[in-house]
């Protein structure tokens, strides 16, 4: 049994990892910290695990988060950096759910979080845990820093088309839209319903802390630096998230290829990956289709046979773009199955 | 493993049975039907259970279905009434989410479903699938008809102080709230997201089909006539059904009882009860706690200390209220823990 | 024409009565005041007022004001009842749409409002501001209570059947569901959208502020105490009121009364009410149908020709249920037509 | 006073007419057709209109239409093409909200439109009614063929970039999205709470019916054929349209130009429009601010300053995008203030 920890566990990454590990079967949930909330039990902060987790917050101490095998950080940005290298030190695997160790490049990382980095030489030890990428570094993996949410959604439906050369990645759109649950559990004029509801905008147009992260991705994968134009956009829903991708198509030397050839091409792909699926052609994803659950589901289109490939690609943004991708790295870590836990079915309706 | 049918499969009742079963241990998915969507895959209409259900939708006929240990009809009123006899006559145990059943009085079910009931001599042989109530019939059980999705909230509410005699049973109210895919997947003028997003309105006010399903169940449990009023409302969302139920208190021959000993009453009543959670004293339940989940969760109030007893009961109309109900059934029919298969968090946010 | 100043000029009921003002063509919006944003233009922080407001933010003091005829206060309570009397000893009308004047008695306001009512000589001087009861002492008055939301939708519903004692006031109930618009714009976890969004929940089911409020209005339609259970839930989306009201029927003296005598009665109370409509009987009132508009729409039921009247009541909370009436007050103090500034209809769909 | 007709009063894109006309002052609307709901109240069908429209539908005859000095056709493609002619022989002005008069080549109508046109000769006839580009056109029109949704939202988003040759037209990218109501008043799977609520997702992908009209617009504006790439997507709420527009910047001959120039050139350019709201630099338009208003507002962005112009454009689809524009088409051919009726302010929140 893998003892658990959670740091941070008000927020809805941490819920939601609750909600996940309660009905892991090779899981137990040790700690769950939170400030605020110490002393009080987590379901009477969260109804919904009523009968599933036992546990009482407790302050974010070294010591007590010892007992565990991996702590996970569901925290804001900013605190991982500060206790990882303690956890690390007493052999204890770190999945960290926030920026903290995801950008390779210190200063860069500091130009976006606005603030110093507390341990800058851990940064090169941390991998990257987007695992249709780096599997085999992630079973090694003594900290993990896990994905954002769109840039999980964005990379998963951009690779297979950078990684063999057939877009133009100079000119790379992802034009992406979040349900609210993406800003956080946090009280916010811009996220009430009254706010929210009904209503659609794109907001971060000038420069959104994902666009690094997903420029680092594409560019570790095409070899070269890439292009990429980033807009983000709130949905008036709580979770999911669509990605529509535009790459400008660049027949390789070889010679013609066509839709047929590329939707084979993201089939091959992703043909052993348990949590990412490609859909049949002419299909468009829904994010309800993946809602609550760790898939990601894609589409390929190529609009009256041009020049302009789109791709459509979704996640649950609490799931596949945070919680549930940690649990599968956890999975990776501690030798499980990639799955475990994990075989959860979308909520639809 | 038992050998599951579904007729009619292509409604929410029908792949949230899906959603329940592909993930059930002991169960086997080996039949769905659909009259419109025969020869199609099931996970290409509901892109959903991609990767869990390998079956193509069938013609809705005895042989087929006779592969089955248990049918379960997920179909509009009427079809059971039609098919039951023949499963039955096999051996086969039917479990019918649908009304055909669920009224003891055959004319007061032609009254309320506007058509002549094709088999009444079967209704006396159908046990009302509400375990809460009728535990032991459900096991011997050959036929069960599930309870309507708004009678479970509201007789789960109401049974403990029905039971104990204390409320006036002549004045019992009803006001009860659901999302909109209690109406089923049916093209609709009235439940387009333009006509139920963003407004909320009663429904069914002068009488639904609902009031003598509740009626029946809670004259049962007060041992005569119960006077019930009893107002439907639609919810601008998909999910959850919450029953605010108002009862005038009677202070019993033998002396005072208060709200804490009505605490402690409905506590008792369900302690032994998976599925039914009765909240700490002051608490509103949310429905969002209980969506995707087979649970009921319950709390009791008596405003100003006054007379009226205020209950709130919410539940997921397509769990609790239908297909994870239905399963809860199964699961008692066939000797299987009756948490099979349901052990499913709410999900939140 | 008439300068208006509104003090609290940045939350909901107060960009909603800058959105009736700016085309209110007897009416000039003279100073909106906000301590946090003072300098900043009115349409910056609300971008659907441009090209119609062309007004600054500026500091909540006396002087400033005193340029104005009407003052509205859109201030959260505690706010209204310090700055009144300097108000109109310059001879200003005054209009407060929060709860400082709303109750006679200054000890239940202070019981309910925790602080003690800073000008308890002004209440009685206070007119409250419901002009389907009060319109004749609204003309002269110099200090308006706007009633709360949950009182207008409860009051305008229940009235006529007390009036005519047509039912037990000692048992009356009701059932009120409102949008999250009710809550103000303010930073908190509870009205988030993921908090908000796809779920629903009854609060405050002890005690709510706005008992008192309607328990004061209908003792004194009824001349005597009554009794009232009031259950305030909160609906997934914005704007919107739902009053279920539930009333057991009392036959009076001189005999029979039925159904079509009460909406008859209903129609003869308010047939000269330009903002309260009784609709067909039969008819269910959709708060998207009064959405925007200052409209009250009405019906009544008598479920099953039993002895429990069930009136819906709707209203837009923002309106009829706050700033629109509001506007209406004015426009009575000041000699205008009823409606004027207040021929909206509601955005439907 | 100017007498109204409106053939196909019963969709989405009628009611809104009807909520725009019935306060226009110089309109009286005489005629309402459904051949549905004829002899029926409109106000029956359309609680929200009652007390402002005091008309029952007809029957769509020419005879009983002739008695208007303009109709509006709110009818499904295919009708308004069968009952132009009869209407404009007898010098009635009409005017088309439906596709049939858009598309100036008549067999790609027919490729998108899936029918013969019945009057190809009428083509030449209508002048497509965006004011922002036509507007001396549309003074003199007798038919008027108004433009769609997305393509409002689209062109105007467009036009002065491409007006001025600032972008490469070969590559332009609208993704664009929309809710509920675009899809109309009709019964379908598609569009229920259930499946469109909570969730998001493209369509038509691979070929939308505005494309055509889009390109039909924007080559118009270049003098030379454009290539655009259009992904239209449904939101879960009900009003409002978002275009995010991509363009590649090409620096004129001339030399540099930066943002504050292509500020200042949309500025210029739509500075006499009343409907058309340029926001200042860095802004985000949410499609709340012109609910329920005619306005479209517009804001630019080159994100990291790199070679991309993001152009962000939103209106309601049901007043600009067609209702409201149908009326400001109206006032200009009937030589009245072009926004007389239309003063209508965005419903927040």
């Amino acid at each position: 049994m893998i003892r658990a920890g959670i740091v941070g566990g008000t927020g809805y990454t941490g819920v939601e990892l609750l909600r996940i590990l309660a009905l892991h079967a090779e899981v137990e949930v040790a700690v769950v910290t939170s400030r605020a909330d110490a002393g009080l039990r987590v379901d009477a902060l969260y109804p919904s695990l009523r009968g599933t987790i036992d546990v009482v917050f407790s302050l974010p101490d070294i010591e007590t988060l010892s007992q565990c095998d991996v702590v996970f950080f569901a925290t804001p940005n900013g605190t991982a950096m500060l206790m990882a290298e303690q956890l690390l030190v007493r052999g204890i695997k770190v999945i960290d759910l926030s920026a903290d160790f995801r950008l390779k490049d210190a200063q860069e990382w500091s130009h976006w979080y606005g603030m110093e980095h507390a341990c800058p030489d851990l940064i090169s030890q941390a991998v990257y845990g987007l695992p249709e990428v780096n599997r085999e570094a992630i079973k090694q993996a003594q900290l993990i820093a896990c994905p954002g949410c769109y840039p999980t959604a964005v990379q998963l439906g951009f690779l297979p088309l950078i990684e063999n050369g057939l877009i133009d990645i100079k000119h790379l759109i992802a034009d992406v839209k979040s349900g609210a649950s993406g800003a956080g559990r946090k009280a916010e004029l811009a996220t009430l319903m009254s706010e929210t509801g009904e209503s659609f905008k794109a907001y971060a147009v000038s420069g959104h802390r994902h666009l690094p992260e997903i420029i680092q991705g594409l560019t570790f994968a095409a070899k070269e630096p890439v292009g990429l134009t980033f807009v983000p956009h709130l949905l008036p829903m709580i979770r999911g998230i669509h990605a529509t991708l535009y790459g400008q198509f660049v027949t390789p030397a070889e010679g013609d290829i066509t839709l047929a050839d590329i939707q084979a091409l993201y089939e091959q792909r992703y043909r052993h990956e348990a949590f990412v699926d490609v859909l049949a052609p002419g299909s468009h994803p829904d994010t309800r289709n993946v809602r609550g659950s760790n898939n990601c589901q894609i589409s390929i289109h190529q609009p009256q046979g041009k020049q302009v490939i789109v791709i459509l690609s979704v996640i649950d943004n609490l799931v596949k773009g945070a919680a549930g991708q940690a649990v599968q790295n956890m999975n990776l870590i501690f030798g499980l199955k990639e799955d475990a836990g994990l075989k959860i079915i979308a909520l639809y309706p």
